[in-house]
């Protein structure tokens, strides 16, 4: 509700044209009809470019079935779920032969427009400290495809042999965003973010044991980066990384 | 080091001038040799387009005002120094009269080059939950603007009384980045991530008692962020957010 | 014992009914026999108006069948336990044929008396910020309908797309109590206390992953709550929301 | 602003003593003032009953002076601002020479509208466990009271000496809400919670040492209550506990 | 060995039943038993009055057969071992047919030595604040009994229902040493610990959810017993909480 | 107020010293006196054999003194309160010229009844495993004296150079109950709770920097002591141990 | 590729055996071998003196063959994976049947280099204070082992019955370097650590319960050893304790 | 007591030089008696060639003087306290001129036989990530040299910036032992444990703010170090990273 509505009720009260009570009653809940919430909703969808996403975990395979025919159906875009084990992709395949499943990264996804990248010059590099952090670092990298972004992947290039690391810089400076995914003590993303002045993501992994706890080492380590600017996700959230990569890397 | 360097190297031994001992090491040390380290030092410098930022704290005046002074000779950009004290900062003052302190950030800076932003179409908006995080918002801000950056700022619009954040639905809208600021639940980032599809960067601030435990209340529900791809930064952490925002805000 | 019964007993002393003694011996236990243990019991009984709730969670079968047969017995109000598995309610539904099983809630019941609201008009209006909140949400709602009370349940209404709530706006706005629940970052509760002047009572839930810790980064922001007055109960007690929920909703 | 407010409004606006421009200016700034560093929700009345409470904690004696300004011109009721020291309470009442201070509760407040309960048979009744969680007892009683109920309190009822709170078994009968304040291992809550069947508000105070942890101890003690539904509150939150409290006693 | 066997030793030398070498092998051996994997402490009888006690969890039921068997033929003592399993203890009890299984404490031992109680006037009491925490409880309650103390067990008297407790007031009354064990807010010590002059132990137990967090909210809860001079143990820990007992029990 | 004061009051009554109602008065008052901030419970002499003890921290000076006023009066025993500092005590001293006050453990009593040990045979031992745990081991010491036991200390004995430990095997070995008082790792409790078969207390201090986190390590290894049957206390809570050592030592 | 490969390889080339080409090649391909998931890092072995070691955790069996058959190939020196399943090590042994697993340190491991100690008066000794601490303390034997130490193990010497460990005191002075390996308190490492002035290593293990926190309590103890200079390892890293005692073991 | 001593004693009894009792009496004590106090004092003292170190943190300036006068007195070391306070230092250098104290490490020290190094070829390199780790550098680096230590030191040298830590490549090649402190993220263990196969010590430090937690980051980002081997110290102690490296340096 702008001045300009709030002129007209003024004035429609005058004119008696509603009572005293209406017009308290259309005053009283102005701040939230000021809202406009199904705008709101509409202008998501507009300018975000990619509906509602579904995180499986804690719901039904019915659920998700459901969930992502509706979604399909009404969107023109992507469609996925993050955290889908194996009995539940297949469950929803079996309903929507599009979907796909991809396993390390445990997302299910059904392509509805083909995934080509806006532009194959802006690359997001999705990097991994280890081995065992790769299903991490796939999340990632399918959720930036999946959005529209061209990406590249380099894995097991952890700070304990940092030739490694270098070994890749040429990937690293062509990146227009970069991904460090990392467990144990994620210094990763202090070497990297100290290497690059593009935006660096640190995912933490719960890659580890004991004093590790389940990813608060590394956590706590990115957060503590001596590298400044460094954005910080939750453990294991790839698939925000991969959100926030894609937003960034779409600014022009 | 590559592969033309190891070439050259191999005739150089075939031919004699240079002994097997002298080949060996040269090879045995070429992970690190292949960094060019001043390389990228100069790098960071032309591209980063800022000197090194000081941290203040558990430095002494002393050691504070030697670095400001070495950084503002070498550079013609600006020069800063954050959680600066007023003793300290008054210290530096005398010696460095261009310094100027803001006390309500704690940064100390040498403005070099005039501040005005590279576009100003392009701005950062700096939200604040309530009165005592505007220190660390301020924080944020100064840093982006010292970086070159336009920059808006709005407070005190913490989520209790939401219509208080609404009122301000234009300023978020045409916002490039946003840079959210908040103790307590934190729950602010999450509101603001829901509404914008821009990056959204959030810094838990130490604001509160009890079970806020100096900020890791905040911290936590910023992570657990139910609006995907939210950036967090460690507690009270506004520069880093200030120079994160500036690192997405220049990309094109 | 009161100011008489100490008369009394000075008395008979005095008397020669009773020794000195016994005298002593009565006074120096006068602060517990000042209890009335047994009165307190039924005290309880009359007003709560409910029995004893089982808390299934560490009892074998038999332990609840046993104690459930009991107050189903001595009872003429609905009889209830919580945290009951499949397993465990089929067994005591075997031999207790009226006892019905809600399995999304996990909670064992039977419906005694017909479980009608006292007073419609009085609404307890339950909310899940997502859907995995669910169960915890469904434990307290049926804990508040077992106990007399209308209930109205909104599920999936968290902050992310916050027009999602406020299409609720009238629920909202005529519910005599709400409760919350929200796993994850939590701060569907903070943005409700802030809408309502009835009292919030919010629920963390485990639901989440990662620095979630299971529930403690909801049950923090909760606490921390910025909109004043919001009750707060243990992670996933939906339970404990019902029945407080209930004890306000009967106040007149 | 209240509902008699925006009525008269109206009214003069029909009448001709204000202009159409003037009420457009009054009504669109009816959700709240903008100080600059506070937006100060004077909606919150409307919404809530009560205006907006001032977190005097980080905030400089000038801000709060201020917004305590600014609420008791815009308000009839009672405005009071919590966590406020004595030197900033000094200055405020220099100015404000109707605000009181009260050292106890750190409590600074303006009685506008005399703080008679509306209705003296519903009473509140706030427990300590200790002399030492005096404080944040105060503060939750005197809370209560500016919002217009009649409080009891009864201090140092701890159970380690039980028959000092079964002493106190009439005032817990007749009371209406109870409030318990308790710090170290905070077993009063569970004892009051299993003593009576009205509604419980737990308020953890942060009195003890070593592995009391500042309330920690007395904060899980009682969202772990085995007293069902007993509501928790933040540590040292005595203001949250007397906001609850008056929204569940004034509920008929 | 014990110093009777000690003495017999000396003498059978003295009588020369036994070589010098003989009566060396057997004095130096007397500390403990190498059997590899563990060094069995046969001295430990002599220290403390009772022989080790096998920590069943982490070993093969091979090792705690074999170790049962050493110190059953060394000793003419008891020998209990704790945390065994049923698969452990059927394998065990195969080899072992005077070996006894508690289900419910997971207790396997051999009762050499009648266990009856050297005092049937000093009791030791067990209560419990749950059904839950029974397996605490017995646990406590065996080992003291195995340790030659008559015992007496008293469950389900939390304080939410605190009459419950003070119908046992008799038999707290008459106790020597009183063992508490509760789960969730660990309430039940510190009442108790008012109520008596006698030694009370507080067992934490891991029962509840949430918050709990597997004990610890009872056991921060009993470290801060507002009752003075309450004796803590770890987390479940009724072997010690029953051994303390028995040492205090056997003073005088 | 004892069993023999309530003996001479019932016979004072008989012969017509006092009338029934000052009878009646003083009996009812028994279990407490209200000071308003403060409940006293002089009826814990009765239950426990010892007048409460005033926890210093968090209380006035005048507080305080009223408090010690009214209990020294009432009793005939020693009177004493903790956490005092030297403030406080001056302020105390100065009104009751009796009380004298302990700067090492910071305790400020009145020995009204000259605190010789019931029984010189049998002896609490204290021993600190540094220089810095002293206070905590006084405090436990003095307590244990003014109860009226026969106490022996023994510092700076700490594992690191464990013969310092041995040195003192006599005072272990002829030790009724022993308290180990110990900050950093706590590992005195675990090897002095090898040594003895009597009951041994375990006090973590605060002793210690970094991951000692203020006596969190100690307190976990004494929780997790090797030696079964160890009792463990609140971090520096030498005054509980002091308490339970004169309880356990009283027993016969 | 060790130094003598780099030497061997200059000298083929300049004999003509191989081009500059194949020169190059596999001198630019020398500090690592990229197999997309891992990139294998043979040049560990000449900046560290042994191949890299393989963490099995998180990898498939499928990833541990591949980078196990690569390193043998590449190395003349044992070849090792740690964390290793036995279905995973029973897999690689059909493909590699060098391959040994030990059951109890859970290490699969190639002898390629017979492991014959170079020195066996530098003796490494390996304690466990408890015979669950075995797997950790048999992890750290056997790596050291591996990389060519003489090492002994003495078992079960915990610090609740000190003369088991006393009983070593020859091991003890006569080993190089030491390594505790202790959960539960962990209070071995102090009592050693006093005992000799040989570097001593302190792994604590995840042995315990209850406030144990899986082995947070032993590694907190180690940390705040009173013993100067004790080197602390992750918890149950005996790999870890391994390497770096044969790093110390090695310095002459 | 060995077996030849239990032989002697043997033959003593059976001589009747020893009554039975005292035999006995002798061999139950066996196990304490075989220790050899005195004698493992004097070992220590003869072969760790340096006296006990005072913490100087918590003891009075009279306790440290007292120590520091009976140490220097009875040995011809250096002698050292460490944690010292400005005013404590200046108390005690006024009773012992010969003692120096370091602002920088709070070390206060007596170089009583000049500390010149053993061997100069062998050196530790203490590195610190920033200069405000300075301070625990130089407690590191000034212990090792009173030890007798050739020491160099080499600061700010953090990985953001990883081209100043190469750039010193020479000194951490030609180092026996590195100590590594490095507060926030401690990233710098990592890299360097990566680049040397000599002997790393990990030193947290307290530097850092918000999620830093006073050196929890650091301590668990070394604990998970993913370059093998390396040895974590407590969070600022610098100290015992000095004597391990002493302890180290010294073997050969």
């Amino acid at each position: 509700m702008d001045r300009k509505s709030i002129r007209e009720l003024l004035e429609q009260y005058k004119e008696g044209k509603i009572s005293i009570d209406e017009g308290v009653d259309a005053l009283s809940q102005l701040p939230y009809e000021n809202l406009g919430f199904a705008q709101i909703d509409h202008h998501r969808e507009l300018r975000q470019g990619f509906p509602e996403v579904i995180y499986g975990e804690g719901k039904t395979k019915e659920q998700i079935l459901a969930i992502m025919k509706s979604l399909a159906e009404e969107s023109r875009h992507n469609v996925m779920a993050t955290h889908v084990s194996v009995e539940k992709a297949d469950f929803v395949r079996n309903e929507l032969p599009d979907a796909v499943y991809d396993e390390v990264s445990r997302i299910l996804y059904i392509e509805q427009k083909r995934s080509e990248p806006v532009d194959e010059t802006r690359r997001i590099l999705v990097l991994s400290a280890g081995t065992s952090d790769i299903p991490v670092a796939e999340e990632a990298a399918l959720t930036a495809r999946l959005m529209g972004n061209a990406v590249d992947t380099c894995f097991d290039v952890g700070v304990a042999g940092i030739h490694r690391l270098f070994a890749h810089k040429e990937e690293i400076v062509k990146a227009n965003v970069i991904i460090v995914t990392a467990g144990m003590e994620g210094a990763l993303a202090s070497v990297v973010g100290g290497l690059t002045d593009k935006p660096v993501i640190a995912v933490p992994t719960s890659v580890g044991y004991g004093a590790s706890f389940h990813g608060v080492s590394a956590l706590l380590a990115m957060l503590n980066c001596c590298a400044a600017g460094v954005a910080v996700m939750n453990i294991d959230n790839g698939f925000g990384a991969g959100v926030l990569a894609g937003k960034i890397n779409r600014m022009r």
